[in-house]
């Protein structure tokens, strides 16, 4: 009965933790394949993974009946490709996010997750997999701010750290390529706009206005350094930013923030880093009609990888809901798509 | 050779900060005068001050001529006739913020200001007056977090607080209607408008895009409870949040941030509160390159209404430079202008 996977796509440092979390979850890792053996990150899983065996060309794990989920952490452009064979397969998929980068691949997705009853989960992480998140989330569809006005997501990440596999020495080159990654907004807002959508409790939303920039990337003309967007839904206003500028200092990768403006009060979330301040991840800060609280979010439980190995075996849609990755994704390539861009270095 | 000055126009509590800043900075209060002499806070001003006296025509304020600066926080929408009124006199104007509502009244003072050579300033108090901000524009300008890519600036007010005047038993009339203030984004956003300018230093900028709300005033329809705009300059971007939905628990009025994104670090201001942290205001974090540091800045030394009189003996402009007053005022008129209108109660 256990959930057979394979993992396609070892670009991106995310597939540790999809796999970490699918294991944990008590699915079996069964195959690795990739485009790019010589990958940073592929030869790492490889290294991490001794005894699971690789696949020269990935249609052969697609073609394994007794496979049922294919997790990816490709090159963002590939996803999509892997997705859809996969699916064509019959597979269940996981992707790191952004799970596609054009609405192409997201219109040939929809239609073969309908077509072939799968699944297509995209790991939204700084919802998924962040305890404070889910807090948040809790104290929200519990009441405690009233009716949720907005949601302002801060995003900043670090482009380069010697203790981290990815940053090491810099990026792999597709980093900087934005035909390969999609964009800032499309890349790494889409956890924000997916926070957006779930605390309004809204199941579309729409873009008022975005910007991407290149701020001080002078070596790279077409990164994005810097992305916003406004956002809107039928009942509220979200406003997300995110940036490659956390500054070496900072001692995490990036200062993830989330302010919940409700009727009633508004939640802040310190992710990542509560800056010179309490020690440790996931601070929850919330402000009422009776007062303040610190809630601490460490000790809560997070669910969503088990949800997927769970859904992936009794064909249930309990980790998240279908509509919302691919509204999340639309919105996503949208901003993109309507962003004023801008250089500047 | 004590600056001499007049109030004219006692609405907004902020008269008594401005009056106060003005006394303490050597300048002698000589008369007084409002339209609506049975506004709680014009009693108050003349229960305070019981030996300057009344006029129940500010004319006769205009037309002495040892008085030199007027200084207002009438209803905002009174506040370009009464400058307007007081710099054809040739006096010096001191406004609260915002300073004016409408492109007419703002084009009449910018003549009035060259053809007389006289000071029209604005109170941006959550600049000046704060000490965090002055702080935070000393890092920034000493370059301690490179270029300035974006500011992002926090604004939530409280609406009805039983322990303050303005707020005693609810607001006055004035304060919902739209036409006497002139919109949320004109009236309380000019305050991160300003440091947008200031700390990106930009002489000018533009609305990318902007939206106003009423989330949750059915009573009062046109109120607006809720306004953000992103702004752009030639160098940076720019992203305000404003509203009245401080709740109750909330140990003061607004938890007002300011995030300010370099190209080498960031610095966050909580400028009022440090919810559930540190006691007292005036909380400045930065990171850089180097680490991360924590600066109470209670100790900074505040200089505007010393430069204002200054500026009204000598005839210079040191406490703000007169064209900001203006950008400023500009663009808040701009976002109200270009701002998305949703009323969802």
């Amino acid at each position: 009965m256990t959930v057979r996977f394979a993992a396609v796509g070892l670009d991106h440092s995310h597939i540790f933790g999809m796999i970490a979390g699918l294991v944990g979850a008590g699915a079996e890792l069964v195959g690795l394949a990739s485009d790019d053996p010589e990958a940073a990150v592929c030869k790492s899983v490889r290294a991490m993974q001794p005894d699971v065996p690789w696949f020269d060309d990935a249609a052969d794990l697609y073609a394994d009946p007794t496979i049922q989920l294919i997790a990816t952490a490709a090159v963002p452009i590939r996803r999509g490709e892997i997705a859809i064979a996969a699916l064509e397969a019959g597979k269940d998929v996981l992707t790191d996010k952004p799970g596609v980068v054009t609405y192409e691949h997201l219109d040939a997705i929809k239609k073969l997750v309908a077509e072939k009853g799968r699944i297509w989960d995209v790991v939204f992480s700084e919802r998924f997999e962040v305890k404070s998140a889910i807090k948040a989330g809790e104290l929200v569809h519990a009441g405690r701010i009233g009716r949720v006005v907005q949601t302002l997501g801060l995003g900043p990440h670090r482009e380069r750290d010697k203790d981290h596999l990815a940053g090491g020495s810099g990026r792999p080159d597709w980093f900087y390529d934005i035909s390969t990654y999609g964009g800032i907004l499309t890349d790494i807002a889409s956890h924000q706009i997916s926070q957006f959508l779930w605390l309004t409790d809204s199941a579309s939303g729409d873009v008022v206005s975005a910007t991407v920039a290149n701020f001080n990337h002078p070596d790279h003309p077409d990164f994005q350094d810097f992305g916003d967007v406004t956002l809107s839904s039928a009942t509220a206003q979200g406003y997300v930013r995110v940036d490659w500028f956390t500054p070496q200092g900072l001692p995490t990768w990036g200062d993830g923030r989330l302010v919940i403006v409700g009727t009633e009060g508004y939640i802040e979330l310190r992710k990542y880093v509560d800056i010179e301040g309490r020690p440790g991840t996931n601070h929850l800060f919330v402000a009422d009609q009776n007062g303040t609280e610190y809630i601490d979010c460490s000790g809560v439980e997070l669910t969503f990888f088990p949800d997927v190995v769970g859904d992936v075996e009794n064909r249930t849609n309990t980790a998240v809901d279908q509509e919302h990755n691919y509204e999340v994704s639309r919105l996503g390539i949208l901003a993109q798509e309507k962003a004023t861009v801008r250089k500047l270095y």
